[in-house]
């Protein structure tokens, strides 16, 4: 028996008993976790750090022992090819990324990388040439911990940034993405975009807990939460430490107020509701004075846009109970908004029946997080597979996804991938 | 009629008519206001900065046009000496600091320094020669705002810090106070404290409002609050927005339910209690991220010691329900106390007699903030004298005395300095 439980699926496709090797995807998930890894079992590989070079590094290695073409355009993102046999055809693409967040986890965005590698890994073993080339790509910087926002290399790919705008990007220190990219060497000369492409195909962790309740192990996405994120300016007075109690206005204590007015936002619209508090910056934020100014960035999604209507009505309406009881002036922006984003019908229906012929127990189920497939719809073809994540945590140092259900992931992955860009 | 309406006040003491020149103070303070004036009116003079030598350098100008001693101690405390007649006689000071916080006000600090600058010009201009020398001290470092905790110069004095542990202190850059007063050339030659002082008074705005609501322009403090300071580490769970609320251990909610409860706990205590949550560090404080840990400082004072122990005793029980409301773990460890201290009996007795013979309405009161006269109460024989703070405002751009009330607490300084001092 092997660590995953790998068995021979029987299928009815041309691909028949082909499957990945689910040991050797696990052994190059903990490779990989090797590089900026941290005490509790996670990693730190942010955005175009050294670390997240090595990442890239490690997998550029492994595909040049497989002889694939590698490729880099000017914002980064990394192309590994397996060229198909009709060269003339768009290819077939696979991808996610390999940055975290500061504390991240072992398969957030890996496990789509590594999934894709080992599909072209198991194709090599299985001795399949396809008509479409394969394309595995490491999209820069999805995750934005650095450089924020994130999901650069997959903006800059889609069009919604121009080239310049993405390598205008700044970090809190000032540096540019443009910068760093030159400084790692991670830029190369192709062009961003702009070109054919028949399918993207990302494997990815689900991040929330619905598969592992519904005890499936696979999670074919058809699209996206509804999401709408605002900021939040939180106008108190300062003063010091000296002044009574009543005669405070007092920023700190209207953010509280509104963290927790935020909170009550989602609660009261059931499980599938979220509303978030997230980042918070506190001026003066010295312990000798009171609070002048916070500022803080919070959003309400929902899978149904009218309910994310309804929420971030009543989020505007908790925002001034909050600034009332607090006696502290709030102004509530939009700031962003996303979704609902439909993946692609054609991919969905493929991945449904794939998940059937491979004898995946499967679920549809709605993104709640935002991806590089979700950058990149509006532009390509576009499907996404979940796969359970332990205790619905991930951005989180204990992430844990099983091997088997990395395995069948992988598995989606290859006899999707192998169905759209056809057998020789 | 004067900007400060000053006229002379009949006195039985041997002053007799003398007085301070409340315009030349007023002018001064607005001078001094210009080095890092602030859009909002105020200033920022961060201890040890570029900013804060300007100040210190504009003061020794003035000091030196008037003929005094400029010394420097090795932690940078500035002393301007007006020589006594009885250079045996130990010296009496007046003093207090130039440095502000990020976004501070005119008066806070400054008003003590140059109010003794005042009271040496006033002494000139009559004629008067002392017997004792008086030294004018400009204590570095009191707010802390950069470089934390505040009072370097007068616990260094005081010898509660050695000048090792002084020098050492570093603010968030790594640059340790020995380094940046080397850079400004504000470090001196002659030891640290050590030395008999004959009394130090220190003139400071109230920075609450009980002078103000009493309508009187002089307070005679006669003591400290006592203060109980706490860190607070709330332990929640990182995790992907994603995640459903109630599965979430949310740090930032858990904070805010604590801030919330802290505040409850000063307010159940009447007026004289204050209870603060005023630094807060989030992690990893990202917008994809629900918080993991909040660090928070937070405190419970108030004028009488067994109400801060029973304060103390209900934010250990309110923090308790702020966890279980939240879900989330906290934990509230001692960091600091201090008080009830006492100012020196007979130097309080002598300010309340100097505001009776100079005719200034005037009421005890006890400090709710931390000054350098705390440092130094207990090796030097102290008192403090307050004004009121318009509003109560104070550690804010709109801090505000009026002229006449900082005459009359430059009067109040000059009067108690010469008692002291001796006529020669």
């Amino acid at each position: 028996m092997t660590k995953t439980g790998r068995k021979a699926v029987a299928g009815n496709d041309r691909g028949g008993n082909l499957t990945v090797d689910g040991d050797r995807l696990w052994d190059s998930l903990m490779r990989m976790a090797e590089i900026g890894a941290l005490p509790g079992g996670g990693c730190r590989r942010l955005g175009l750090t050294p670390e997240d070079s090595a990442g890239r590094a490690l997998l550029v290695r492994w595909a040049e022992a497989q002889g694939y073409g590698i490729g880099r355009d000017r914002v980064g993102n990394l192309f590994i090819r397996r060229a198909g046999t009709r060269p003339e055809l768009a290819p077939v693409m696979m991808g996610s990324h390999l940055d975290t967040v500061m504390t991240g986890g072992r398969f957030d965005g890996v496990l789509g990388v590594l999934g894709g590698l080992e599909v072209m890994r198991s194709l090599d073993e299985a001795g399949i040439a396809t008509q479409r080339t394969l394309e595995l790509v490491v999209w820069t910087n999805e995750e934005g911990a650095r450089f924020a926002p994130g999901n650069t290399g997959a903006f800059a790919f889609s069009g919604k940034y121009t080239l310049e705008q993405a390598l205008a990007h700044a970090d809190l220190d000032g540096t540019r993405v443009g910068d760093a990219l030159q400084a790692l060497g991670e830029a190369g000369d192709e062009p961003v975009g702009n070109r054919p492409v028949d399918a993207y195909f990302e494997l990815h962790v689900e991040q929330g807990p619905h598969l592992e309740r519904a005890g499936v192990p696979v999670g074919v996405v058809t699209g996206t939460y509804t999401v709408r994120y605002f900021n939040l300016t939180i106008m108190g007075d300062a003063a010091h430490l000296a002044q009574p109690l009543e005669n405070r206005r007092d920023a700190l204590v209207g953010a509280a107020e509104a963290i927790l007015a935020i909170r009550r936002v989602g609660v009261s619209h059931g499980e599938d509701g979220r509303s978030n508090a997230s980042w918070i910056e506190v001026f003066p934020n010295v312990r000798g004075t009171v609070a002048a100014t916070v500022r803080m960035s919070c959003d309400v999604r929902h899978a149904d846009p009218e309910v994310t209507q309804a929420m971030a009505a009543d989020l505007h309406a908790a925002i001034g109970d909050a600034s009332r009881r607090s006696g502290v002036a709030m102004q509530l922006e939009p700031f962003h908004r996303f979704g609902p984003i439909l993946f692609d019908a054609g991919l969905v229906e493929l991945l449904r029946d794939t998940a059937r012929r491979r004898g995946h127990a499967f679920r549809d189920i709605v993104t709640v997080a935002g991806h590089d497939a979700i950058a990149l719809a509006p532009v390509l073809p576009t499907a996404m597979i979940f796969v359970p994540s332990a205790g619905g945590l991930s951005h989180n140092e204990r992430e844990h996804t099983d091997p088997a259900a990395c395995a069948a992931g992988a598995d989606m992955l290859l006899h999707a991938v192998l169905a759209r860009a056809g057998h020789a």
